[in-house]
């Protein structure tokens, strides 16, 4: 509390750092320094641009991506056995689980059809006016994604069904304990009880067509579909099928399949689809969000505390 | 615990009573009875068709209206001076402060431009795609929706300033203590601090046009306006130019001025707008959020406990 200079911290690989990090590193704790001084090292470049071989100064490094593979195989981790590395893990999901908010409340409050309105239509919109409030959202994935979702939906009176692979609880900050959690062997339990849906797992063998013809017979003429995952994850014929046919209320997809999705496909004219061409955390996003991240583990790093997001070299991830 | 029976309450006007309303009331721990054996007496109908003289048994009234001034003026709370009225008020909340949510997160995820695409414009929408985290909403009006939206915003990682008459803190359930509450009176020194506008405030004369040329050339080019209150809180042609130069984001409007929107009117087709004909609370969603407010009062009047939103005969409100 009472020292000037905080703990050193270098910003590589731009010369100079982005004010945002800069910043972020002040906020936590740091004193922006060169990498020969620094204890800690925030990196924000491609793997091909990170240093050969750190000084044995260096402490810590964080990494700017939440999926660290790439700096595994290029033994980057592996080459500094007494530096700890942070991934980004977690930092991406706020802004995703947003957008997966945005979609979903303006496909229950109606928004596409009512946007494309240009008279007073009140008397014909109320039926189709709904709300979240005492409806079911069961969320695929209880990640990074899923478990940001949560705290956002509870709020506006929504129950929700978390479903994971290992049907453990989920936890974490804003998540209620009430929260129902249903492992993915049992996903077809949920169907009946489930108003929405939002996909949010990762795309493997076992999720490739999650949802399908059989998922969404289950679902209601007022159900919408929300996938901010990967396009796989659902049978878009399927998905067009009940569209076209009105027997869910509507998608929202930030991700399709094929991705891109060429032009003239049905999803583009639907009216029921809201479709956001992968843009759900956009590259300005991304920096603001890495720069929390980032600020929150210098912090940490300062306080000499548990860091978010440690990377297992034995594990690899 | 251990009886069957529950505490009498009748429901009126409608015979048979409507289905949401029997089951608030028994959820709540009361029996539907007839008037004349009720202790409680929930009433779903308009001040016509209200008894002119309630039975002895009766001693609490749940009315069926967030304000009760035609009651009042109908003496039909003042000729039941041993029984206690209890009013609607806050029940209707919550279906607006969803639906303003809804349209903020729709512009600032720049949902109305991606619905009209039917290319894949990745690139191109990236730098539009906004966020609320970090932002700042300054809610102008901290009433019952103002006080219904602030813990839908708080988890999205928004600041909140709240501007009411007296500048006495804000407070409620879900409600941080960190929430800034402005007298209206210093209105003016929130506009630099401020990124998106809810307009949740009564009409009133000091309310109308309370955003104006003034206020919008404040705000920036990403910032949204939400109306949900009275059109004639906003002056209509500052807003229309505004949106035509492009100085603000865009508009959310639930209400209008002139209401209804005349067709050929500017709004109804300038791409930032996102305009709903007034039904933010539409008939289906007040009746099941009167159902809610039923339910808790039964289950407040089963245990003795304070009802909610008692209304005082004194003053009339």
């Amino acid at each position: 509390m009472s020292s000037t200079a905080g703990v050193p911290i270098a910003i590589g690989p731009a010369d100079p750092a982005p004010t945002l990090l800069v910043k972020a590193v002040t906020e936590g704790g740091g004193t922006v320094t060169d990498l020969d001084e620094a204890h800690g090292f925030v990196f924000a470049g491609p793997v091909s641009a990170f240093p050969e071989r750190l000084p044995a100064n260096v402490r810590w490094v964080q990494l700017p991506a939440a999926g660290v593979e790439d700096w595994f195989a290029a033994g980057i981790i592996q080459a500094h056995p007494g530096v700890e590395f942070t991934s980004a893990a977690g930092a991406f999901a706020a802004s995703v689980a947003e957008h997966a908010l945005a979609m979903l409340l303006a496909g229950v409050r109606y928004l596409p059809e009512q946007l494309r309105a240009t008279s007073w239509r009140q008397e014909e919109f109320y039926p189709h006016v709904g709300s979240l409030r005492g409806k079911t959202v069961t969320i695929l994935g209880a990640g990074g994604i899923g478990r940001a979702l949560i705290p956002l939906l509870v709020p506006l009176g929504t129950r929700i069904i978390a479903v994971n692979r290992s049907g453990r609880p989920v936890t974490g900050p804003g998540i209620p304990d009430d929260v129902e959690t249903v492992p993915a062997d049992q996903l077809g339990r949920v169907w009946s009880h489930t108003d929405h849906v939002v996909i949010a797992a990762p795309a493997t063998a076992e999720t490739r067509h999650i949802v399908g013809a059989e998922e969404l017979a289950r679902l209601g003429p007022t159900s919408w579909v929300i996938n901010v995952a990967r396009g796989s994850l659902i049978d878009t014929d399927a998905l067009v099928a009940a569209l076209t046919a009105g027997s869910i209320g509507g998608a929202g997809l930030d991700v399709t399949d094929p991705e891109p999705l060429p032009d003239g496909h049905p999803l583009w004219t639907l009216p029921t689809v809201i479709l956001t061409p992968h843009d759900s955390n956009p590259p300005h996003l991304r920096l603001a969000a890495f720069a929390d991240h980032v600020a929150a583990n210098v912090a940490r790093f300062v306080a000499g505390a548990e860091l978010l997001a440690p990377i297992d070299p034995a594990r690899g991830y």
